[in-house]
């Protein structure tokens, strides 16, 4: 059986995004056939991380335009490219930004999921194999993003950047793993690694820090800790388990001491969501010496530079980055979906908005706000 | 039974460091008997190690004269405080500058060794329980050494401080066991835990970086690079299973850069052994991105502030210190001279030199010079 679709060229719907920081527009794109180890999928729902606003916006970055965006979302496979095995039409998947080819040291090293072939590329526009865009109008190109595209009801993907998820998960629920959440979720489960009853801080409230709280509530955390500079996400941070909170801007001395203070040395864990270096420092010397260990999630700016003295290494803290909360996206994703559908993760919390395709532009609004934490886009709306 | 000698105070032959940097002098000291929780026992063989040496060249520190250095060695209890159950007259033991008390949080959690009542503490020369000294001449309080003064022919330890072993092991060879091999050793073994067949880099030569790279090679790393810019120590390394060298003099770029590429992205673990910050700094960075393990051993110099732009700890690699090896001196000391009795750690290369101790300045100028790896001084000749 194969999709009456399947080898031709698909119009469909698609937000385009023509200039840095302008509106996207809906237009009729053109989606080519997936070539040679690509899937293309119908995308069913699709969310809006930062990182569709960072190079939206393109303040930091060689802006790369018209593009579509989106890289957090879910669908059903339309159509597949030749070599593809693991994936046939009809399969549930979530597209990922990062890839698991399977072959290179870092898929076989149990440890990485920083695949050599498949690893996040912001600046890409194209497709791996054959340096071509699958989207266009009127015979002209439109860039790819995160090698996903999902503000489009068809995308091509290479196969190696989809996981097949368990067909009965509600996918206007569990598009919100293909990003953020198992980002922050990841960085507690798979690299800080609390113990039970242990005492954890999350530097930053939104989504992922969020997220990396929910992994410390499923670990058995007995205090976790938020640290914010914006007070009013102290109360909707309570429904993920954070029962204590720290403002920096309440105190007239570093973070880290404050928290060193009020659990007797530091915490077991501490896990960084902003991106912001001073929060990366204090994250790591808040940590208690002898155990603590302090984990990286948020992306600074290119200049930032990462200061410490050598003393509070040596007294045994340990340091980690993490990279999409370690985990590789076609081997542990369907088993985070299996967390939620086990109600052992709650999704449902992270969900503050819904809106139609047509509407896409007011996620935008409330991302640019910081109203809110993911909002789903149904893109049969 | 007891010791004929148990109650009584001892006279016996010390090396007294009158004055920073000027040779120590061997004088007759009288040595108190063992308080609540103490022992005293009779040293056997010390060997000199550099925390000796800067302290008392004291040019770092504030400078507490006369005292007793001394605290890399081996000995036989000789007599035991109130309180002392694990301990009895002829029991062999290593002291050890930190202890374990048993009771702290560092002692109860699985993974530290920093003991809150027995940690290093280089500034005290009197014991815990009285802030009295156990050494005397004529009357005249004599300090002591990181709990230890093991350059006298007896000395007062506190019992968290010994380590009791294996009454087989030969105490010339074992005693090296109670510092700096054990440092490095532990910071491989314990702390970066290299799997069978990886790739090490060890940063400086020296006793603890030869002993880290012992630790490699017992855990059967493939490749074992060492890094020193002294290329007199490359030939004797050979001997610890280091089988490639890199001396950063002669590159013309940063040292990391060098060891990724022959190493195909970096290493899987390094071992910073020399306490050079930027030695600190290349050892991070020369870890393979998505799974290297970077530890820190030396002890730099205060004013050093470790930088690395965040990038590089992002993308999965992890910064560790460690103290002593992670070794809890008791728990853990009696089972790494079981390693050397069952002939799977090899010792005797580490042991370039011998002297009486009548000759103990001796063993200051080897260091000095730079000249061999331990020098072992027999207390009875």
């Amino acid at each position: 059986m194969s999709s009456s679709t399947a080898g031709l060229v698909i119009p469909c719907k698609a937000a385009v995004a023509w200039e840095a920081g302008k509106p996207l527009v809906i237009e009729i794109v053109e989606v080519a056939p997936p070539q040679a180890m690509e899937v293309r999928i119908k995308v069913k729902y699709t969310s809006l991380c930062h990182t569709d606003l960072y190079f939206w916006e393109a303040k930091g970055q060689t802006p790369l335009f018209p593009r579509i965006f989106g890289h957090e979302a879910s669908g059903i496979v339309e159509s597949v490219g030749e070599g593809v095995r693991d994936l046939k039409e009809g399969d549930h998947v979530l597209p990922v930004f990062t890839g698991e080819c399977g072959e290179c040291g870092h898929c076989k090293s149990e440890e990485s999921n920083m695949c050599d072939l498949l690893r996040i590329n912001t600046d890409r526009g194209v497709m791996l194999s054959d340096g071509k865009s699958r989207f266009s109008i009127n015979g002209t190109p439109i860039s790819h993003f995160l090698g996903t595209s999902t503000f489009s009801e068809y995308t091509v993907v290479h196969a190696g950047c989809l996981a097949k998820i368990n067909p009965l998960a509600p996918l206007d629920k569990v598009c919100i793993l293909s990003c953020g959440i198992s980002t922050g979720l990841g960085a507690t489960l798979n690299v800080a690694k609390p113990k039970k009853g242990s005492t954890v801080a999350v530097f930053g409230l939104g989504a992922v820090g969020l997220a990396a709280a929910e992994g410390a509530r499923i670990a058995g955390a007995s205090r976790i800790i938020g640290i914010d500079l914006n007070p009013s996400r102290f109360e909707e941070a309570r429904k993920f388990g954070i029962n204590e909170f720290v403002n920096p801007k309440d105190h007239d001395r570093p973070v880290q001491e404050v928290i060193a203070e009020i659990t007797h040395g530091g915490v077991d864990r501490s896990i960084e969501c902003t991106g912001n270096i001073n929060a990366m420092i204090s994250a790591f010397e808040c940590v208690h010496d002898g155990w603590g260990v302090a984990v990286l999630v948020g992306v600074p700016n290119k200049d930032a530079v990462f200061m410490t003295k050598p003393i509070n290494v040596l007294n045994e803290r340990t340091l980690k980055g993490t990279f999409f909360g370690n985990y590789k996206p076609r081997t542990d994703l369907p088993s985070v979906v299996d967390m939620y559908m086990s109600k052992k993760l709650q999704l449902e919390k992270f969900i503050t908005h819904q809106l139609p395709f047509s509407e896409i532009n007011k996620a935008f609004e409330y991302m640019l706000k910081g109203e809110g934490l993911r909002c789903i886009i149904n893109m049969e709306e």
